[in-house]
């Protein structure tokens, strides 16, 4: 049996630790803070004391961490100890964290150089695709190495091999553009029918299921009819990953045109108060232009 | 039983018609070329030669026309002669043409001057929806008088009473600020991801699902996939429509910079000879972009 080790037991790590228990893994989890990684415990995980412990007898190794210097860290920084230290030749990881594609070209190759296997992986769908195990999982790497992991993503949602290693990090990239303008779109859309006199409400609902019908109208239209920015997703973290976007583009000599003004939008959010909002949140933004 | 009278049976008004009559409905038509209302006269459609013997004794009145500019004419234009010479008193105008709002409400008010109750009432769905009846349908005006077309709407598909007169054209504007960004944004993220070396359709097929999820994803982001810019809809039309939400929204006192930007992107795509490519075609715009 494949034995697995997951490095990163917050809401999205701790979820998916409990969907590969309940499919029969053998799990050791490490989360820097500890309790967090023992509360997985009574469900039938190992929990180690540092990574470089966690990952010893893994075959699999799956990271879920806040960003890329966290994974860095966690792979490879030799005072934790880092993963990277005691790594099985022939164990493969498995980055499902959200970092930028060049780190994970880089990870990819210092993995290489030691005989260890990566995939990039990040997912979309939040916790709530955590638990049901419906994540959008968007994996960079070796066909080989996708086909080894393919059982176990298909326990945490649905798995596609988009390329090569890094391709992952990027379609989760283009996920948040998409996401991000999509967002702005909505906004402007229903600020100015209400403002020419319509219930933005009936709006919405007469939007839906015609060529205007996206999850964006569906939930983020929603709080924005109820006017309800409390915080679930982050226009910070949307415009910080609007900023990834663009430095992944500038990278690659790609000229995005609409993605650098919706990222000079949400920044003006961010510089008005909004940052602490949903990134829905964007239509206080456009509605704040109204009024000047 | 409702007496109808449908001016302009064309690629949507003919499959309306059809529904009209498959529900038993007497309607009469009228087409500027008469050969496309003699073709509903098998399905039992009576044909007039001018608007204004069509509505004659007609108690709702539906036009399903080209613009603005043709619906003034078919209703007002006393040579030819137009509808509201002879409109009953107390007859019911649906207009689902898309005009604009101000053309709306203009209509609305000079046929309430000779006491016919007036909708505004464009839709979305294409063909399709109007063959299946289907169509999301955005109707502006009184709701007494919503209330009854209701049994006649239905027939044709999902209306929705968004708000006074004016507000249908209102909400089928936000309806293509919403399309023609969403396009802006699948193409400029499928584009970018291809550019750092994933497979654009397996990214596609990634987002699926996810919160970067639509119809345009799903429909227009295909034909990205496949570079199929065979006109279905139509990237003239797709400006137009970009252009009117602006001059709508100018005449509101409304600030909408995301789709300034991106009618000022759909523009140069004309200039630059993409005009009479389907709307979706604005990815050679983006495309050519990188190129420079």
């Amino acid at each position: 049996m494949t034995s697995i080790s997951l490095l990163g037991c917050g809401l999205m790590g701790s979820p998916m630790s409990s969907r590969l228990l309940q499919h029969g893994y053998s799990l050791t989890v490490w989360n820097r803070t500890r309790s967090k990684a023992d509360a997985l415990r009574q469900q039938g995980a190992q929990v180690a004391d540092t990574p470089a412990e966690a990952v010893a007898q893994a075959d699999i190794v799956i990271t879920m961490l806040e960003h890329g210097g966290v994974v860095e860290d966690v792979l490879f920084n030799p005072a934790l100890p880092g993963a990277a230290t005691k790594l099985k030749p022939g164990a493969l990881v498995i980055d499902m964290s959200s970092i930028l594609p060049e780190q994970a070209q880089d990870h990819g190759r210092r993995l290489a150089a030691q005989g260890v296997a990566y995939l990039d992986a990040p997912v979309s769908g939040g916790t709530v695709g955590a638990e049901a195990g419906t994540l959008a999982i968007m994996a960079g790497g070796q066909e080989a190495d996708f086909e080894r992991a393919r059982a176990v993503l298909d326990v945490l949602g649905r798995p596609v091999h988009v390329g090569p290693t890094g391709s992952g990090q990027l379609t989760k990239l283009a996920n948040q553009m998409i996401v991000g303008i999509t967002i702005g779109a909505v906004a402007e859309a229903l600020l100015l029918a209400q403002r020419g006199g319509a219930d933005p409400a009936k709006v919405r609902q007469a939007l839906r299921g015609g060529f205007a019908e996206s999850r964006i109208l569906e939930v983020h239209g929603q709080r924005m009819v109820d006017e309800d920015f409390a915080k679930r997703g982050s226009l910070a973290i949307q415009l910080k990953d609007l900023r990834n976007a663009l430095h992944t583009a500038d990278g690659l000599g790609f000229d995005a045109p609409i993605t650098q003004h919706l990222t000079d939008l949400y920044a003006q959010a961010a510089d008005h108060g909004f940052a602490d909002l949903d990134q829905s949140g964007l239509y206080r933004e456009l509605q704040r232009r109204q009024s000047r």
